[in-house]
């Protein structure tokens, strides 16, 4: 299967566990399952998934032992979606073309629905029967994703973000802001892949750890360098967006041409972090390629 | 010890345990990090925490291997005041007695102190070194937390009580809203107490469910009685907020006399669940007479 092919399957795959999990229930009201199902369903390159996929794959882990931790990577994601298009955050009306969820629901609805995503995630890894992991091994996957949802990560990153917005900052604080703003769950979405193998040395764990904080600035480097000069058809939506903002991005400080350049950089030391996991890296080597070559 | 001494000592005990969880941490932006002690750290009755504990010690574990779970029900309880305060939600600019942490600091981190504080909770559990419970118990705490705090706990719930508001509701619907919104996690409570016990056996775990949903409803029905009878002085606040704002009670619904009676029922039948525990069951049972007794 080429990469295409395993991204489609990935994608396809979590969409089809994600519904599963947010099936309404009894008991719950029914237009906060349609907040959250319009947050999670509409849609995403999920790319979250996809590297707790290819991790684990990389390792010998079954992919119905991995969908949990997929699902719960993309709910952090979504959540965090929906809080930050909120009139008191980012203030956004549309995104990929949608109405936001406060604008489709109603404010009140959107709080709550970002709250209740965060928390399924937790319960999907608490209690997901088709996960093989260890008790003491999905302890720690917990405890990764809440300490890259909190404050020394998602949250801390955009508590930096908007207090940044409109002053000039350096090259060395916007890489802090993005380390906690999406690099902290982009590492988790590796490693909760990686602690879903049983045999996982230290050594893997944190070459893998590496791994992920290369490719997860690399990541929104790559976003930075769309929004400017990226195929608006292609993105499927207009560029421009983080200058009309004033949105200090890695061109906007260091040029386009030194961001494409630390893109390219991250993704080779992205591969050679993969060293300790010797003929297991080609999927993973690969992914990293296509983060920093993707159009979209 | 007597009640009223025991009640200050859990109140201690999980106020110097919170501060410690939420001491200031590198990378951490010390803004966001001032609101969630802010919200956390000004004061409160500790009903959960002292649920925790009570029901713990009943069961002979140490009072130091309860600490994090009584921190993470009061982590939940906290960013859940945090996030009704908002505008959208219950739009209140004071809340005992302070201004309300959007005021204090301003929405946008208001909404991050709120995500983060739920965050916290997990990571207490996930990975707090004093608790003796097994893994397998932790999760179990962790699935419990996560569906007290979710879309069919209290998340559900408030969407509910949001809904309701100005409408004619039933007793039955406000008994389905208040068991969601607010007796989910006094249950969650009640539970992770009793899941640090590693002999718990499902007679004791079902028994003291039973407790904790007739407690959980009978805290709030005194809630709403004190609303509108209760000493001010001795609340520190104002009676008659509920009916300022319509908002269906119990004895706005059924009557002052019913109300009272029905709480009385409940603690009756609340010390009448704890049968299966025998001679551990005094402090329970004192605890559920004080819930209703109390003046504050």
């Amino acid at each position: 299967m080429n990469l295409a092919s395993r991204i489609e399957a990935c994608r396809e795959r979590v969409d089809r566990a994600l519904a599963s999990w947010l099936q309404p229930e009894p008991g719950e009201p029914a237009r906060l399952n349609e907040a959250l199902r319009y947050s999670v369903l509409g849609g995403g390159k999920r790319v979250r998934p996809l590297l707790v996929y290819t991790t684990g794959n990389a390792l010998g882990v079954a992919a119905e032992a991995l969908d949990g931790p997929a699902c719960a990577v993309e709910l952090i994601h979504a959540y965090s979606l929906v809080h930050d298009d909120l009139p008191a955050m980012d203030d956004d009306d549309l995104r990929r073309g949608r109405p936001t969820c406060h604008r489709a629901f109603d404010e009140a609805t959107a709080i709550l629905a970002g709250d209740a995503l965060q928390v399924v995630a937790f319960r999907i890894l608490s209690s997901d029967p088709a996960m093989t992991a260890s008790a003491p091994q999905r302890l720690d996957m917990i405890r990764l994703l809440a300490e890259a949802s909190g404050p020394r990560g998602m949250a801390g990153g955009q508590a930096i973000d908007l207090e940044s917005a409109g002053r000039a900052i350096t090259i060395d604080e916007l890489e802090t802001m993005h380390s906690m703003k999406t690099g902290a769950l982009i590492r988790a979405s590796v490693l909760l892949g990686a602690l879903s193998y049983p045999q996982l040395t230290s050594a893997e764990f944190d070459a893998l750890g590496r791994y992920a904080d290369c490719v997860g600035l690399a990541f929104q480097i790559q976003d930075d360098i769309l929004d400017i000069e990226g195929d608006e058809q292609l993105m499927g939506k207009s560029t421009g967006a983080d200058a009309a903002r004033a949105k200090p991005t890695y061109p906007s400080i260091a040029g386009l041409a030194a961001a494409k350049k630390k893109a390219s950089l991250l993704h080779r030391e992205a591969v050679s972090a993969l060293e300790p996991l010797g003929n297991r890296a080609p999927g993973l080597a690969e992914l990293s390629e296509f983060i920093v070559r993707r159009s979209r």
